[in-house]
């Protein structure tokens, strides 16, 4: 039913006034209707496209943000003595593996960026799929263990006394797992872009 | 246009001598091609879906023997005083985990066994699909967060001193770390079925 545009029935006097949609929708044949049906379902199909294309860039972003939170608050974890992340090896795991998901996902966002502003990609297309399926699986594997690995040493040590330097390990032990769900999230998504990406 | 072996066109005396590729290529009729390309590509994709299938199995069957090995590994580790596993968190996490791959496994495999021999699956069918794929996919994060958890622990147990113990927790740590490769390549092959999955 043809409807003006707050939503109401066309009234009578619409339809004096010439209003042309409102004077030419009763009049369409039921062919259009099936040529709607298919439009429809392909516009169905660029919006979920378009919804897995922003929950990817949008699960990148938080990436992005989480493994910076966990890389600074590691590197910066220095008080002096024993309270130097870079005398126990977990932490200088923890750091390494942030600061690779922290290059990974700039290096993304980045090419993300170049595609809208040139609509260009810079990873060959038959490529593009594998290339961020295998980058979000192995970031998300790489952040579990950094994160699996700094957990028994930070819990051991509050064990005996709570300071900044395991506040902080604490703090960037969370933030490196929120990096890892957001990383696995997307390897979910770019894993099922990936078995419908079609080579044409 | 038909070649020879070495790509170069027939010349008059292949054709006089009676080679066959040459003489019979032209005269296959059109029709009879493409029911043959139909078939085949039917077939081809038969052979993928048992490859698939088999690769599956394959996988699970590795998942089960390295997490039961884990599993035997670490819980057997028990050699008095500071040598005993269950002092550790690390390796008692290690052991929980271990255990659930095999139970996992054991289920798959059991699963398997009843379809095989009944023809019939425990998990409905439009369920099997996540079904395999999450399991897999927790299972996998859960072994490398065990193994990465127990290695910095092993690591600096070894640095005093190797013994019967820090051997076998090295070994356990193997084993797990094994059946984290098995299953995280069951994710994937369970992950490309579950994208393939047709719900008639």
């Amino acid at each position: 039913m043809a409807t003006d545009a707050d939503g109401n029935l066309p009234m009578p006097a619409d339809l004096e006034k010439g209003d042309p949609s409102a004077a030419h929708a009763p009049s369409s044949p039921p062919a259009a209707d099936e040529g709607g049906s298919v439009v429809r379902s392909v516009v169905d199909r660029w919006r979920r496209e378009d919804l897995l294309e922003r929950g990817g860039l949008v699960l990148r972003a938080l990436l992005l943000l989480f493994s910076l939170l966990a890389s600074i608050i590691t590197a910066s974890n220095k008080h002096g003595d024993w309270k130097d992340f870079d005398h126990y090896q977990e932490y200088k795991y923890l750091l390494a593996v942030s600061i690779l998901a922290l290059l990974y996902s700039a290096a993304q966002v980045w090419r993300q960026a170049h595609r809208f502003s040139t609509g260009r990609d810079l990873v060959p297309r038959n490529y593009a799929g594998i290339v961020d399926f295998a980058g979000d699986q192995v970031v998300a594997y790489l952040l579990i263990s950094g994160a699996s690995a700094a957990i028994p040493l930070t819990n051991r040590m509050r064990e005996g006394s709570d300071n900044i330097f395991t506040d902080s390990s604490s703090a960037a032990i969370s933030m490196a797992f929120f990096a890892f769900v957001s990383s696995g999230l997307s390897a979910l998504i770019s894993g099922f872009k990936l078995s419908k990406q079609t080579y044409i």
